[in-house]
């Protein structure tokens, strides 16, 4: 047992060549096992083995910086830092996160999580070791879609610039990433593979390569330009990068001596180095290799037989109550559109591609692009529905103000993963969108509270001339059945739930934003209070907020997103604005990052679960309850 | 005179090709004209004048739609489409914009300001057309700069997909942006151009072109390709469009024929088409062709002696605050690292640059990789300043929460153009960013109210080990004069500036964040309120708001921005989580895009001047002013 010996790279490094090979094994079988115990990330996994072992083997880390694009390919190279042991608690509360974190180890050079920001990480390290003076390298290792993100374009373009970079970008190309990979980048690669992978074989190029000098190297391809043999050359050739490969990413005789070019010439001034790796998700595992998707991201299962489908049926999810309302909602309006940026599969739009393929666009880990894209469509009479999650809209901001908002177009952004996502953590969580929403003229929120209500206010927003956001959680809901029919609610109204009967000056209305509506009913039970569905953020039902306040004392208001700026701000904004001042409890999430974790644990930390509601209620306003029994006061 | 009998494009194609070129020189005379009496953009529309004509004279619009990128090039396009007579009240107050308008003309196709959006916009359109089975063709014609913007790379990756897109990309390359072009992609063209210019002259390929059948050109750069003659290929083919170029974009004889061309092949359903042309910043003024930077956006000033130094010195604005402290601060701290997407003299890095050169970083329009780079940076021990109007900041957005703020990392925003910015417009508005900010964990977002406290404020946010922004607005403000040392404040503390003598019941204390704080000033000596100077929105000065509660009975806050959210909605919930709950005005910007115009009276009209403010606050809380004699009532 190899594995077992590696508390850190330096133990990696007293190994021979010789037996990496049988610590690859051990450590893809590690991660297989770790991974169907926790549930976490697969495939990637399974795909960056060797590439792991291989750094780590090369590179002086952690002097040396990794950097991670996205993240979830980390967990070999948490394995071999120092944290085997540790792999167990995986995305769960105070446990491994699903992601580097620089507070987890010194080893993870620069948090992650989104998509495409690995080579401009890098490169700002690799500019400031040559600002102190300093012999490191920064390495940034990005997959072929995080490649299509416009940052990595934008990094890329101007890393080229410097001609002593000490900045090495390895492309791990595995031809897929959560969904399937799209647009000309992709096809470009495929074309580097198949000539130059035949080339290379023919030549010999990888034995010759362990050995032969770089200037060798690049005289030979010198050459090959000249005589025209190699061409075209490679785009990243033309962003001023040295472009080695493609090789074989799980063939450690390729890659080690090929890594050990590469850093010796980042470290000699040789300026920006890339290499393309070529590795199969899924590789060494037979069943995630046949269907790389499905085991992405799977939750526990039994390695042996593989991920079973549940015989009990889980309960429908947001997403998928918004996947058959677009198929629906397309039946019905054939201008509909439907955007994602790369994530067919988590945004529940795989029906509707499968229904509507000339209607479907997945445009790449492009969130800018899709917003914009969308804008068009719509100036031209289309209505685009962009699928999208809460915290990958952050990645659109712009777009939606500049080209959306100012423009009144009407598209209708579906938010997936409002509110915290448990197990993937603070870079994740869609905490921000109320705020960062409702600041912006034209822009319509809504928040449904059940995955019935998400169907109607998603056909509300649908019709409206104007900009609309719809946010809605990760997973399920209370469980209500959505209608057949595509039903409006009228526009900028709320509903009331429950009418308190308490006596005049002790009474309570919790005014309630999305799905905290339930354990909001359940609490007002206990302490007998009325509760407001309010349904949107903006416009804001102030008839509803004037009429409860005519015999209420107390407001309470809940949201599953930021207090600052939130919904509850809203409100505290419009009852000023009419002259009401009265006592009002913000419930939300807090104002820090709330880390990975089981969702309904985390919840219940934030104090937004049904006692965590009824006791901050309870201390505010000294009302009675179980936990508080003492009467109405202030 | 034949620009007078222009009145849409339909008169322009009534033109024989031999009258074109007197009337560019006559469009191209009042485009001078016109700007030196408006002020705005003058390099930009002088080196597009050619380009204009011949895409209205080829194309087909407005069915045909052009998107103008960034948009600042587009006044001859405006003077051809019926807005001739118009121009003389651009970029004033219910004037024509300095930017294209849906608006406005049917003939803009698509609102811009920003950079990079237009190739995404274009494609949204040209996939409309198709779907709709419409016989359209969208063209974008976009800088070589806006080109470096990570979205314009998202769109072509993804548009080169669609093998029959009628879409049109023109690169108008003229080398230059505001700040002179950096990056990879840069030098790329310049190879283009070195390159492909020798061999169209010597091969005659322009004349030949104008006649030659669409494939014969493709017969002839195959075989080229084959003979390994034209190598490397461009970058732009490698995305799946069809280069074209570079041709001279001010010879109508070789971009007439070659519009044409490319778009019989666009509407044929040969795919997306790329012309390279290359044009002149300035062309034809000679004053604006030796410094096009200086004659980029000019305001007034007489054609016949150029822009003249003023004689009488004008007030210093922030931004030269601003780059002075960043100089006196680098003097200071050998870590210190400024940062601009692209905007050197609008941020005012010059002084920073020429002395500073190896800390010195313009990224290219590219803010996304501007702030993950400095992310990078700071991780390595570095303090980068990312300096950056607050409107490009929204295209940062994601990587302000994932990269900088979640990882707690020492980034200093110096958001310049926070507010209203006159004449530029919606597009433009710093309006949002406290909103979108204060939201954030970890975030500081501080608002100096005059030039010293500027200088203090930056420098006490440099300081601390968190990510902050420091938000000023465009221009000057009262005028007071930084301090020469680099002082800094108590962190979130605000002051009082003026002590209300009201009695009892009747006392008002308008808390100001920024530089409303004068006139609030002001305002308060008429109605004798109290006033503080928070400095802070985050983290909020609670114990000044505690302790102004106990003596005052009404609160007004004010703000240059978004009021859903914004400064007075922190005032708001901190209050509310105190127990306070008395009377509170929220003045800011409204909750509608403000159009472009004079600063001062777009200001009066958002009722934010001191007439405006006395009248809100006169009005809501019935106190007594010269306006308003009533004595102080609810």
């Amino acid at each position: 047992m190899t594995l077992n010996s590696i508390h850190s790279p330096a133990d990696l490094k007293k190994l021979s060549r010789e037996q990496l090979p049988a610590l690859a094994d051990e450590l893809r079988q590690f991660v297989l096992d770790s991974v169907s115990k926790t549930g976490g990330h697969l495939s990637s996994n399974l795909g960056t083995v060797e590439l792991s072992i291989a750094l780590h083997y090369v590179f002086d880390t952690p002097q040396d910086r990794i950097v991670w694009d996205v993240g979830h390919q980390s967990y070999p190279h948490k394995i071999l830092t120092g944290r085997r042991e540790r792999m167990g608690s995986l995305r769960q509360l105070d446990g491994l996160s699903g992601f580097p974190r620089r507070a987890e180890s010194e080893y993870d050079a620069f948090g992650t999580g989104h998509s495409s920001t690995s080579i401009s990480a890098a490169m700002g390290m690799a500019r400031a070791f040559q600002t102190k003076g300093e012999k490191q390298v920064a390495v940034a290792v990005i997959g072929d879609s995080a490649m299509t993100g416009g940052m990595a374009f934008e990094a890329m373009n101007n890393a080229g610039v410097y001609e002593d970079l000490p900045l090495v970008v390895i492309l791990n190309d595995n031809d897929m990433s959560i969904s399937p990979a799209v647009g000309a980048l992709n096809r470009h690669l495929a074309r580097l593979l198949s000539g130059n992978i035949y080339s290379a074989t023919k030549k010999g190029i990888d034995s010759v390569l362990s050995i032969a000098p770089p200037l060798r190297e690049f005289a030979k391809r010198l050459e090959d330009h000249a005589k025209g043999m190699v061409s075209p050359s490679t785009i990243f050739e033309e962003f001023g990068f040295n472009y080695f490969g493609p090789i074989d990413g799980h063939d450690l005789d390729a890659l080690i001596p090929m890594l050990q070019n590469v850093r010796r010439l980042a470290l000699e001034g040789r300026g920006p180095q890339f290499l393309h790796v070529v590795t199969r998700k899924g590789q060494g595992y037979e069943l995630a290799e046949a269907d790389p998707v499905l085991y992405h991201g799977p939750s526990k299962f039994n390695p042996e037989e593989g991920l079973k489908k549940s015989t009990t049926p889980s309960p429908k999810t947001f997403t998928q109550v918004f996947g058959e309302w677009l198929c629906d909602m397309a039946h019905a309006d054939p201008l509909l559109i439907g955007i994602t940026p790369a994530m067919r599969e988590g945004s529940g739009l795989v029906e509707f591609e499968k229904n509507f393929p000339k209607r479907y666009y997945d445009v790449g880990i492009a969130e800018q692009h899709a917003v914009t894209f969308a804008a068009g469509m719509a100036c031209e009479g289309m209505k685009p529905v962009v699928a999208i999650y809460s915290t990958f809209l952050q990645r659109a901001y712009d777009q939606l103000i500049h080209d959306v908002a100012i423009q009144d177009l009407p598209v209708l952004f579906a938010l997936d993963r409002a509110g915290l996502v448990g197990a993937d953590g603070a870079t994740h969580a869609g905490a921000y969108d109320i705020p960062f929403l409702r600041c912006i003229p034209n822009m319509l929120v809504l928040t449904p509270a059940d995955e019935a209500e998400c169907r109607d206010l998603l056909t509300t927003a649908f019709h409206q001339p104007h900009p609309s956001a719809v946010r809605y959680p990760r997973g399920a809901g209370v469980g209500t059945i959505p209608s057949k029919e595509l039903r409006t609610v009228p526009l900028g109204k709320g509903e009331v739930r429950r009418q308190s009967s308490a006596p005049a000056g002790q009474r309570i209305a919790i005014l309630a934003f999305g799905t905290l509506l339930y354990p909001a009913l359940e609490v007002a039970e206990q302490i007998n209070a009325s509760v407001a569905n309010m349904r949107f953020v903006k416009p804001l039902d102030l008839e509803l907020l004037k009429s409860l306040a005519q015999d209420h004392d107390y407001f309470v208001t809940i949201e599953d997103g930021a207090i600052q700026g939130g919904a509850g701000s809203a409100c505290l904004e419009a009852l000023s604005a009419m002259g009401i001042n009265k006592p009002l409890l913000q419930l939300g999430l807090p104002d820090v990052f709330v880390e990975h974790g089981d969702y309904k644990l985390l919840m219940s930390q934030c104090g937004l679960d049904v006692a965590g509601i009824a006791k901050a209620i309870s201390l505010r306003f000294l009302v009675k309850t179980a936990t508080n029994p003492v009467a109405v006061g202030k």
